[in-house]
């Protein structure tokens, strides 16, 4: 099942989802240069050379189609070839696409990124419409194949708008969310006891992670927030058991490493590698110390 | 502003939004044949035939993306048409793409939907991330000529799952939903009285819609649910005001209504047509009962 392929991918490269969040703005101008100025073409270049240099580093990758989107018709052709060339590598690709719809048009959306030019091994997914709009995907995860990450709570300030409503039966709408997340993915647990339906869950409001964690042992998370939006090593172990049932995003911070060095535009992928690696040891210094 | 133009044309067209959901089974034999047996050109051929036959008859059209993109690069190619084609006749494009991300991700979203390959004069987006999500978007709304609709309440059944529970303070979440989104739209209002940011309300479920029409008066509803989804003539006139005040979505029955003619399949344009036409007097019979 996906989920054991990454649970295993979290054991032996640690627990960093590397965002492919990238902005054409990241790519240096060499590599523009040499995509003859197709700016495209130049993300995908520069994506290329990240995933090269990552492979065995990352627990996976998410691609966030918005800045793909953003770029039009070759901005997709060169999402699309980017999953391709993750999953080519024997890399995990999760899309975060965060589609929620009614059930008609899950279907097509759950067509559109498990199969075909934009195929994808996970994707994100809004829950707001209800769990029958989640209810196409799951034709997909009983083959083993393919699974999701649900959005539960996520990282910015705005979160608090919708998501930590109080109900009127005690908890917040996040956590009747988790619930109902838990139970949906029952049918799809793996051999590492995780579920092909995961969570959204992010790391800038720790208060009652500890409570959650135990309330849905089987909800493996996708944890963004770590580093730009506040979330620290010490926070993000909170999320995980000894080191796994979750993957903790970080995009910026990897991407955009080698501004920081004076060679740093030639050697912007070893760079990126170079973050991922310091951030798996911080975090796993920190469930060190918790333990 | 977008919305004015919104106003005006349902007044002058009806309350009819055009759903093109356009499955590639939608599209008459004879149709694939002249585009070569390539899809997603069919797909065009076929949306642009309709778009001709019911320009004057339908208050603006709705695009479901995810019915182009389980075709792929290809079919995002026909998406980008229809958008282009529906704008150049002068018609309202509506994006129906549900997007829902934090703000950076969003401002990506809104570049590629306000501008480019894929510019569109609305956009759905989904409220679950909270607020700062959707202000990205609000940059194109203050020169007046983009809007959105944003989820407030879906009319699939799922929609009691998260949108109905109940908050601690009385009401349900998706009226916390609408309040939150009157107040985002506040500085958006137009001169025909209601905001560039409307809401989504399904109108499955008719209860309390007097009550939220009354204290939401300057948000506009785009009304899903009509018809397939059990959405009847006079509960949509709950949902106006006088006959304004919000669109009514149909897709299939009108796109398949050519099914049930015998000479359908080479006129299916004028039975879309036909189709739009009676959905426009039948509303237009309920609003007049109800007075």
């Amino acid at each position: 099942m996906i989920i054991d392929r990454l649970f295993d991918s979290v054991r032996q490269k640690g627990v960093v989802c590397l965002g492919l969040d990238t902005a054409p703005e990241y790519v240096p101008p060499h590599v523009v240069a040499e995509s003859g100025g197709d700016i495209a073409g130049a993300v995908f270049a520069f994506n290329r050379a990240v995933i090269d240099a990552t492979l065995d580093v990352t627990a996976c990758y998410k691609i966030q189609i918005a800045y793909y989107e953003a770029l039009g018709l070759r901005g997709l052709e060169a999402y699309a070839k980017t999953l391709r060339y993750i999953r080519e590598r024997g890399g995990i690709a999760i899309a975060d696409i965060k589609r929620g719809d009614i059930a008609e048009t899950a279907a097509m959306y759950a067509r559109a990124h498990f199969t075909g030019d934009f195929e994808a091994d996970m994707v994100t997914l809004s829950p707001y419409m209800g769990m029958d709009s989640l209810e196409p995907y799951a034709a997909y995860f009983q083959g083993g194949e393919k699974g999701c990450f649900v959005l539960a709570r996520t990282s910015n300030p705005g979160a608090r708008d919708i998501q930590y409503l109080d109900t009127a039966s005690g908890g917040k709408v996040y956590e009747a969310v988790c619930q109902r997340i838990a139970a949906f993915g029952g049918p799809f647990i793996g051999r590492c006891g995780y579920s092909c339906v995961g969570a959204v869950m992010g790391c800038t409001n720790t208060e009652e992670i500890g409570r959650i964690r135990k309330q849905t042992p089987s909800v493996f998370f996708l944890i963004p927030g770590f580093g730009a939006q506040g979330g620290r090593a010490a926070d993000v172990a909170l999320y995980l058991n000894g080191g796994n049932g979750g993957v903790v995003n970080s995009s910026r911070a990897i991407l955009l490493n080698y501004r920081k060095y004076a060679d740093g535009e030639r050697r912007y992928a070893e760079y990126a590698r170079a973050e991922a690696v310091s951030m798996n040891v911080r975090i796993a210094g920190a469930i060190t110390d918790g333990v």
